[in-house]
């Protein structure tokens, strides 16, 4: 790699500077911008090839590919960022396969007036996640909009990863008996957003989950390589992301209400907006189903991870034309958790 | 794949209907969104899996991963839209490793109130550009943010491809003595762009030449598997692209002004608008850069397929410490050709 020409014009200014609209043009003020702020937080052998695309050696068999934009509001929440959760979140859609993710691409779309220290922050907190998650930036893309026609920044990632050989899960592979496991407490990455949003003080202080699941799916996979799905309950929360696998795979769903592992914090929170923790997103929990007879062994690999440690068997798979997710309640009752209708929670991601 | 349980709900208005929060949810309006509109578009064996993966076979070897979010404005312009446009620039940046595209991941930022009519118009116009290309659209995203927090649409793709045997092509292998080719005309996207715009009308119809690349660089490495460098010069046009690579190879480079393909029309057009054509973004173009006694080969496979048929040499590589790219003017004189400094044109691509 050439060394950076960037001393022909003024450093970036990370303390006070923004974002204008010639950081988006493709001329020297874009290269700066590249070069003083992404390739010196991302830098890695891939992005110093300095091409408009990362190469890299990979092995035959099945890769996967995922990607998410991120447009969480505010940027800035307890627990994380957007910076973070927009590593954490394709890193997770990619070991929802049961793969290994390998290399992630980021875009920003900036805009114009963005004050260039949060985005030397969110940058940070990217390679941050990069780096302890051990799946590299490997190329990327800047643009920039004018005033009031973005907000911030956005951003999109995009991974690949490859799947071990041997296993195969699909959202469409869940089989009547089968074990429904949820890797923690759910719920707590909504109604962190939300309290930050609202301005609410609980006298508690409600974090994101945000987190980097790659490891714990290793985790399972080695100890139960037949795991039939894997899906992380984002958007929508657990009920959604159920109700989409029961759909997927033509089955009904029993949950166990008491089973279900919500925090105290995230309970009182959801009595007082009028959410249910159900519906409410998360970024670091996953749902796995599988035969009952692995159930156990499951659990027990789940629950020697550091990310797996409230891991709860909250119902299992039944037999139902309808494909309907079914609750038995705490008070002995059972009623229908159907797919989210309208908006609980905009820019939750 | 179930089928898709739309009916409990109407349809999408894709005539008079809009974009609202609701389709950013993660709730049943998304699904309807994504399934009537997206799946139907897109459909592939890859989007049927219905995960948040895609997942397919592939060989072992050197792969190359590109990205780019794509905000031109405005949406619909002479010769193409976002849609098609998102397609091409992503395979353009993974064919220019001289790499096969193999599949496209494709995330979309809606702005709510988005007439959905576009949005149909936006998603089938990149149907079409990816079927053509035989690149599938495998995965994906969608987010809706509030009106004035984004613009209609932003389209972020990504492309990973397969770089054939033996090929090793990358920015930082221009030689001094070797040839400069440019596969057409300089300056259409750019000037056709602004011209919509400025609603300028000269007379004449200035088209964007938004296409994708991979053929003609398939046709280009089966001639001259020993290219050094390639790269489509988008946004800050020939002369920013020509500036990196010298950059890049630590060399300088000679241009012959008289040699430069460039439309009557589009000349006049920067003319009367105080833009330089070398400047001017172009999204169906490439600059090749090989060995001089492999110009004259390269340049017969060029011109035999549609999109090199105006190929010209233009100038060639030479040693130069400080890395300039410089010009023989049509007058015999000689100036620089200096990067781009701030804007020239906003949201180009």
């Amino acid at each position: 790699m050439t060394k950076p020409r960037t001393g022909y014009i003024r450093p970036l200014d990370l303390k006070n500077g923004q974002v204008d609209m010639t950081h988006g043009s493709g001329g020297r003020a874009m290269a700066q911008l590249i070069e003083e702020l992404f390739l010196t937080a991302f830098d890695n052998e891939y992005l110093r090839q300095m091409n408009d695309q990362a190469s890299f050696q990979i092995p035959a068999g099945r890769m996967v590919m995922a990607t998410d934009s991120h447009v969480v509001s505010p940027l800035f929440f307890p627990g994380g960022d957007i910076g973070c959760l927009s590593v954490h979140g394709t890193i997770n859609d990619v070991a929802m396969a049961g793969a290994v993710p390998l290399y992630l691409s980021a875009s920003f779309i900036l805009e114009e007036g963005f004050p260039l220290a949060d985005l030397a922050r969110i940058v940070e907190s990217m390679a941050n996640a990069s780096r302890q998650a051990g799946v590299p930036i490997v190329t990327g893309d800047t643009k920039v909009v004018e005033r009031n026609k973005g907000d911030g920044v956005f951003i999109t990632t995009t991974g690949v990863g490859i799947v071990p050989h041997g296993v195969n899960i699909s959202g469409d592979l869940a089989r009547p008996g089968d074990a429904i496991i949820v890797s923690g407490t759910v719920g707590d990455h909504g109604v962190a957003i939300l309290s930050v949003r609202e301005n609410l003080s609980f006298g508690t202080s409600i974090q994101s989950d945000t987190a980097a699941l790659h490891g714990l799916v290793a985790a399972m996979v080695a100890a139960v390589p037949g795991i039939h799905v894997l899906r992380d309950p984002t958007r929508g929360g657990l009920a959604t992301t159920l109700n989409e696998i029961a759909r997927q795979s033509g089955v009904g769903m029993m949950l166990r209400e008491t089973n279900l592992p919500i925090r105290t914090e995230v309970r009182a929170a959801c009595e007082f907006l009028g959410l249910d923790p159900l519906y409410s997103a998360n970024e670091g929990k996953l749902v796995v189903i599988c035969r009952q007879e692995d159930a156990d062994a499951l659990l027990e690999a789940m629950r020697t991870h550091p990310l797996g440690q409230d891991a709860a068997l909250i119902g299992e798979v039944i037999e139902d034309d309808h494909h309907f997710v079914q609750m038995e309640t705490a008070f002995g009752g059972r009623r229908i958790v159907d797919w989210l209708t309208g908006e609980q929670l905009p820019r939750i991601c």
